[in-house]
């Protein structure tokens, strides 16, 4: 059964300003349904447009939903009012491509030379799939939804470069079809499939052991569908090894005010 | 009727290398059916990440078929062998907003710091519509599209501001929707249309007198639907004045190895 989150029918606005307080610390996945979740990632001005071209060049994965210029804290696109030093629930730093610290806000962390990315997520497309009777497992579950790395190159932009990260929902053979075509139409939450059946054939060699998140039950008459995913620019600075770069804790993201049936258009 | 241009059937890698031998020096509107064209920007890294944050924030007038990495002179995703130094008819240099001049090559005006973009061009639905039987005028009378500046302003980003350029066909009533799902169905090349009617609600103060290109007739029972433009970025150079910009004249395009239907998906 869908789990129904205490938040799931709260405003975008109400849920930031709890997070800011401090009263959420949690996961964000099924709050505020209905509206688009983003990804993380800030780094500094000198390696800005490198991250961007990155983006640019792998839209799939990196589907871009707002870029700050340099030094601002303030969301002016996908949210009104937001600050985003304080209004994700928990945030990563990586040092050389390495994780060394969570935090419940980067206000003492924020420097004046840092652009900020948001990220489209696939969150925004489960509403769609669930609605047309097309089952979400991790859902249904209650886990995070497995992810995995694969060999499927990213185009490199400057120092970025790196594999792509897949998530993973196992999807009855007859409703495949329906699955790609309502997640094709979602190009800026990543679109459709990138692979369908063969885990083995873009690099994944048990599917029993995501790398990240958590297995999830695959029944018979389904097969495993893989979504290019919003992991992969972490996975992408962990392997380029920038200075210093700020993220989201995987799960806990920035809830904007943009509708996803919006992000159809 | 529908003029058939000499290079219609022609490969793009012989059309460029006519180009660059200097065989060919006209407008490229009607050559290599079914092949993209792109529109040219090429500025100074220093300025690149806000171009490249400006076309993000714009993708409708401004979608990026391909950046290259500052200094780079050879076109890696969307042409094979090809120089963008010299595999465009036609060049133009703006220098503080103020177009310069027009070149046949730009090898010895090419820079080190310079980072060029190729933008997608409204050419590449056009076949659509035809194929369709929604009437595309100026082809019917061998003319340039005609093309408006608007009060639509594009969201600006560092240093790049303005208002949105336009296209302009006229379209039968009842062939509208289908005008706008075709043309929805690419937005890597301008998408659905901006606005469908009034041409007075966008600023446009005389429909007859087009800012760019050529007029058109409109017949009775037909009306004005307007698409965003490639035209955009350059509109946008001489309103925010950098120091040294490169682009191509308009209707002398840069001509891709992508098949317009592989920029749908």
């Amino acid at each position: 059964m869908e789990e129904i989150n205490e938040y799931a029918k709260a405003k975008p606005s109400d849920v930031r300003r709890f997070i800011r307080e401090g009263k959420i610390r949690g996961q964000t996945s099924g709050m505020c349904d209905g509206f688009a979740q983003a990804n993380l990632v800030a780094l500094p001005k000198d390696i800005a447009f490198d991250f961007l071209l990155f983006a640019t060049r792998n839209p799939r994965p990196c589907p871009i939903l707002e870029v700050s210029e340099p030094g601002e804290t303030k969301v002016h696109f996908i949210a009104d009012e937001a600050d985003i030093t304080t209004d994700i629930p928990k945030y990563r730093v990586y040092e050389k491509g390495v994780c060394t610290g969570e935090y419940e806000n980067v206000t003492g962390l924020w420097r004046p030379d840092l652009v900020f990315f948001l990220i489209g997520c696939s969150f925004s497309f489960e509403g769609d799939l669930l609605a047309a009777d097309v089952p979400v497992r991790q859902i249904e579950e209650g886990k995070n939804v497995p992810m995995y790395n694969t060999n499927i190159p990213c185009k490199s932009a400057g120092i970025f470069h790196g594999n792509m990260v897949v998530s993973m929902r196992p999807i009855p053979y007859e409703l495949v079809p329906k699955a790609v075509l309502i997640t094709g139409a979602m190009p800026k939450v990543h679109g459709a499939p990138v692979h369908i059946g063969a885990p083995e054939a873009i690099g994944i060699k048990d599917i029993n052991k995501p790398d990240y998140g958590d297995m999830v039950t695959i029944k018979p008459g389904e097969v495993p569908v893989f979504w290019p995913c919003g992991v992969t620019p972490q996975n992408v600075i962990m392997a380029s090894k920038p200075d210093f770069v700020i993220t989201h804790s995987p799960g806990h993201m920035f809830i904007s005010d943009v509708k996803n049936v919006n992000l159809k258009y």
